[in-house]
């Protein structure tokens, strides 16, 4: 299936086919060069299998993880691109997970100001999430996507075949943004997660959890106002994953439950329960706190909070980081 | 006066007033977080003068020069921004020449994926070119403009009242840039050259000048057409740029020559003399030759040249680059 982003002249086509991977030369304007950028978590073969339907490809692998995401590896990527005379006409190719989308989206945004970019997630977690939407960044001296831009990929291919080799652990750390998608503005999509649907077929939850996103990307891409509903459960989690070692959906969930109601968090903590998501943590609350100020979202005297109070619908609010001291303690203990 | 660029949502006002810097704050929204930019070649009572206007300034003064277009110092106020605790809704200010312009204008495109920018450009070069097309970018491994980024500013305030402070070549560097839109665009703007009017008073042409620049971008903000016309004469001179210390104004004088009719040649050059501009340059020509292919705009097969075949008009045309090796010879002698 096809999910069309409508962003004006920035608009771009998502298909989710089983296999497109294998057919990305007839998706894709491939004939000419192509920095494809995968990571060392990624099987090579997805990289390769694409390189191969290339014109001319220079393959960049990165090491795995947040790490990647530095102004060193941009630069790195730029000066491959250069080393290899690519021009304003040629384009970036990312194939893996959210560090590698960002990176090297934030490359293509920047080289010569601005090439094609083309983004072919393998994660439940890109999949869901940071395939769609446009924001690319580097992290800087600790904050996290300091560095970035707004730029549009020319077309995104999401085949559901790439998640069989992923852990169980990374597809339920993915399924988390898509909870929160259910969450925020999707009740039905919500139910998928109490019934079990959605951890027994993750490709089934695919287009529904985009579809959340889309719309509200569509609504306002620049993030100035609704789009920060997006950001439910990221406040605190942001918080919580500069302090622990847990991943990035794994503290989102840990974020979303105290600003659930208590029924709706009565029924969420089954589900992450589950998913075998936490829903607590051992670490310094006081600790995430500090991270949580240090993060861009908090760096005003208020912080916007997003809050669920029925599964599918949720409101904006903005309060003085404080009162959110209480809230990390309940999924936070020392 | 007031020119008004016409970007749709990017749109924004030029200001050309004298003693404009005085009154910055009533300008621009300066009650913020400021990160104001300048250089060591600037007069340092210009950052005060608009610093003391600011909610909150932090002055970054980078050395002068081309050398200061790096990812280090690109990534050296960033992380000024970041210590300072800078948010999206803060803003940084250019005070100076092109560099500073390209470099703070980058920087200020990609923190946090984006803030405001403003541009007080106090070159001729910066008034009458580089204040103007949005265009930010620093250099990599040694080519110049490699990443960047189209960030339109919010405002530009041109005060006429800074050039006063400017030595006699950087002023005639300045005016080769309105001399190029004049034998692009404007005939009658080439005439005030050749009546020595422009030299006299550097202020008077600057309107017709950003005129030509603000028609060609607006119909072409992006550069994938027309706006390569402002090219003219940059093809050739960023490849002596590369090789010689020649100031860039003096490089485009020089790339102009060989790519106008003889007639054109006939009034260009007694004009480049009263100016002070070079006529011709001892350096290797196949160094410049290299170099100019180095250069992106050479980067494939054929390159895009702008010709000039009566004052106020200009054709473009792609050819092989070897087509430029006599052109080079003619203003480049070993």
């Amino acid at each position: 299936m096809k999910i069309r982003m409508e962003l004006g002249p920035d608009s771009y086509d998502i298909l989710i086919e089983r296999g497109c991977l294998a057919r990305a030369g007839k998706e894709l304007d491939l004939n000419r060069k192509v920095l494809v950028v995968t990571d060392e978590g990624v099987p090579a073969e997805y990289a390769e299998e694409v390189a191969d339907q290339c014109g001319q490809a220079t393959v960049c692998t990165v090491p795995q993880g947040e790490r990647s995401k530095s102004p060193e590896m941009f630069e790195r990527l730029l000066s491959e691109m250069l080393k290899n005379g690519f021009t304003r006409t040629d384009c970036v190719c990312a194939i893996g997970g959210g560090v590698v989308g960002d990176l090297s989206g934030f490359a293509a945004s920047c080289y010569m100001r601005g090439i094609d970019f083309y983004n072919l997630p393998t994660t439940v977690l890109a999949q869901v999430d940071s395939s769609i939407g446009g924001k690319t960044a580097v992290n800087l001296n600790g904050v996290k996507n300091a560095v970035g831009s707004f730029w549009q990929p020319k077309k995104v291919l999401i085949d559901p075949d790439t998640l069989k080799t992923l852990s169980p652990r990374h597809t339920a750390n993915g399924l988390a943004e898509a909870l929160k998608a259910g969450l925020i503005a999707d009740e039905k999509l919500f139910t998928l997660f109490e019934t079990g649907e959605a951890a027994q077929d993750p490709e089934r939850i695919l287009p529904a959890a985009l579809t959340v996103k889309k719309k509200v990307v569509e609504a306002d891409e620049k993030e100035t106002g609704l789009r920060r509903i997006l950001n439910f459960g990221h406040t605190i989690g942001h918080g919580i994953e500069s302090v622990t070692g847990l991943l990035h959906g794994e503290c989102v969930a840990l974020g979303m439950i105290p600003l659930c109601t208590e029924n709706v968090r009565a029924r969420l903590l089954p589900v992450l329960e589950k998913l075998g998501l936490p829903t607590a943590v051992r670490a310094d609350p006081e600790a995430v706190y500090a991270a949580m100020l240090h993060d861009k979202k908090a760096a005003h005297g208020e912080i916007t909070v997003v809050r669920v109070e029925n599964p599918g619908s949720c409101i904006m609010e903005r309060v003085r980081p404080e009162t959110l001291r209480d809230a990390i303690r309940q999924v936070v203990r020392p």
